[in-house]
């Protein structure tokens, strides 16, 4: 029974490394790992075997050893399972589908109403959403391996327990189950903030640090903390949240029901609250236009847009700062999709947060600022997904 | 050479078992480290042979195993190495000697004069101290293994580098390199907040918790985070900074020479500002002393008074809420040793914090108050030392 166990995971951990850092030769696996080599050899058959990963010829440029040797690498086999991964948003669900090897298979958009669903509803959208999906790659629902799932809100990932959020109708749903009972799939759902951070760490700029922290501007204020290379949830799994850390005792109102939440001075209805209240704009029917006449009004030098602008800056880097000198981490990246919340993202205000963090005479972090496309949040929950998918898939493999 | 240092590891691991769970059978350590009970039998031999560990009778009490069959647990040799801890404050050195088994051997005090010293001064006074503290357990500075230093400020302990410290003059201290110089004992140098939260991990209310915060309250505002049962330092060393996160925009100045740090409002210097600004109560030249006569003057009824109190517990509850709204801790550990910051343990204040947390159907974390005796602050140094105590001396031993 350890035995088995020792080899499972011995199959996820040589499986993983594939997957991160793959192509790469069997006796790298051996060096990175630590696992013997007569291991890895004996491991990686089977993996091959069980169709998880394949051999290709080495790429031989730049490499030193001699020619007529035939070399092989080890790569994950991008056939072995579709996996998908979407976000919940509020007008949309986004879906990516992609294959064992981390590659975009095809993407689809399904518009919903912007309104709160019961979890019966929203399992039903998301299994329309995905259906148009396995259209578009002309497969069908149970050709796909597992399902990641980002939603806004707290959301206890480890047990699919959404505490609440703004899609939902009701407080603490199990919406993992529901929706994998719904799907026929095994779902995984998660905070959407939390997915852009395993999405950064699988595939985008944080794959190389182990610290770093992720923060998503929408409409409100997302956070993703990745320590010692692992994303961390909190005990209740309800950490990292950002948006609704205060920033002024007794401070403006914010949509939470409490007051001086960063979100009540930098979320996209907070800036358009300020400005309308003294007439800077004048009262629009959607939100996103509204912020954009904000901006356009600042750039423009109207000096109130311009106030309510910088005080948003302001609040978010002192945010930002409390961050640094809580966590010291090697980099902190802006990560969005909306060019409206591009006041955030300004260098004065980086440099507002290097001035209020602890003083010492090192750098301050690393401060990137990532702009995606609408589908990376999705990809976020492929990424989550992938990991169940490979963790299920080592442990069906036969042994040799 | 790897064979080796498998070896070491797993001495290194089941010593640090044996440190924590002890006394305890061998079966137990083979359970609770996955290693296997040859190798423990073998392991513990020599561990026994060296000197480091014990064999004691079984306290057999509610025990069920049949009589007359001898049965022995294991635990650590408190006579093999003797480990001390100090911390520096403004106006003493706090200093415990331990056994290898945790046990107070003795406890000595040196009062120094509040200043700033050079690394070399500073040095001087610790050895002075710790020939004080070896004279009272009648031994000499040889006979001591290791010293774990506290000190105020931004330590990269890692390296044994202080950023900077109120205790010294300079910045930038390889202080952990001139202090093991000058004693010829090797030494660590942490922050003290982080050997406060070592202290509780390793002998205090955080033994069974992986995930908890302990704030220190002292003149200033500590933080040591213990993450997955591992202190947490950030990249640079530099992470946990609770004090400088900032709780207003543009706010109260403080004594870093930022504006709006949570100690700009809750340290005895600020109470005392304020209140002294009001003529709420007189100037006097100790600053403790101010803070008693605010504070009673509060319980006196003193509206001002009361109003500088209130404002200092609502700050410190909307830092702490801060803390839990990112971390998510199982625990929040307030650790002191004054009473005279008893108006940020007051009920009232963490009733605020539940108040400004997110609020989702499971209950907040846990605050515990622990008042500590001025000796835990060292008590945190010596534990920090032993660990590197344990790790030199499982490398030092023979091979069976």
């Amino acid at each position: 029974m350890a035995f088995r166990h020792q080899k499972v995971e011995s199959r996820r951990l040589l499986l993983r490394e594939i997957s991160q850092r793959g192509p790469l030769p069997r006796i790298d696996l051996a060096d990175r790992t630590g696992i013997s080599r007569a291991t890895v050899t004996s491991i990686t058959a089977e993996l091959l075997r069980g169709g998880l990963i394949e051999e290709v010829p080495r790429d031989s440029t730049g490499d030193d050893t001699p020619r007529g040797r035939p070399r092989v690498d080890l790569k994950i086999a991008g056939r072995a399972h579709l996996i998908a991964g979407l976000k919940v948003a509020d007008d949309c669900i986004s879906l990516v589908l992609m294959d064992f090897d981390g590659a975009d298979v095809a993407h689809h958009e399904r518009r919903i109403e912007p309104r709160r669903y019961t979890p019966e509803e929203l399992a039903d959208e998301i299994s329309q959403g995905l259906s148009g999906l396995a259209a578009k790659a002309e497969c069908t629902l149970s050709d796909i391996s597992g399902v990641g799932v980002g939603l806004a809100g707290v959301v206890d990932a480890g047990n699919g327990l959404v505490y609440w959020s703004p899609s939902l109708d009701r407080r603490n749903v199990p919406f993992g189950t529901v929706l994998s009972q719904h799907l026929g799939i095994a779902a995984y759902v998660d905070n959407d903030a939390n997915l852009v951070a395993i999405a950064e760490l699988t595939f985008g700029i944080g794959k190389d640090h182990s610290d770093f922290i992720v923060i998503t501007i929408e409409s409100g204020v997302g956070m993703g903390m990745v320590l010692g290379g692992q994303l961390y949830r909190g005990t209740r799994g309800c950490g990292a949240e950002f948006g609704h850390t205060k920033v002024h005792l007794d401070g403006a109102l914010c949509r939470c029901g409490q007051r001086g939440c960063l979100e009540a001075y930098v979320a996209d209805y907070a800036v358009v609250r300020e400005a309308v209240s003294v007439g800077a704009v004048s009262q629009m029917a959607s939100t996103p236009k509204a912020v954009t006449a904000v901006l356009a009004a600042a750039k423009a030098g109207d000096p109130t847009a311009r106030t309510v602008i910088e005080r948003a800056g302001k609040m978010f880097a002192l945010g930002l700062a409390n961050l640094v000198n809580i966590f010291d981490p090697e980099r902190i990246i802006l990560a969005g999709e909306q060019m409206q919340f591009d006041h955030l993202y300004a260098d004065v205000v980086i440099e507002e947060m290097r001035k209020s963090i602890v003083d010492i005479d090192k750098p301050a972090p690393d401060v990137v600022v990532h702009r995606w496309d609408t589908f990376m949040w999705a990809r976020g929950g492929a990424a989550y997904a992938l990991e169940f998918v490979q963790d299920t898939a080592v442990e069906a493999l036969e042994d040799a």
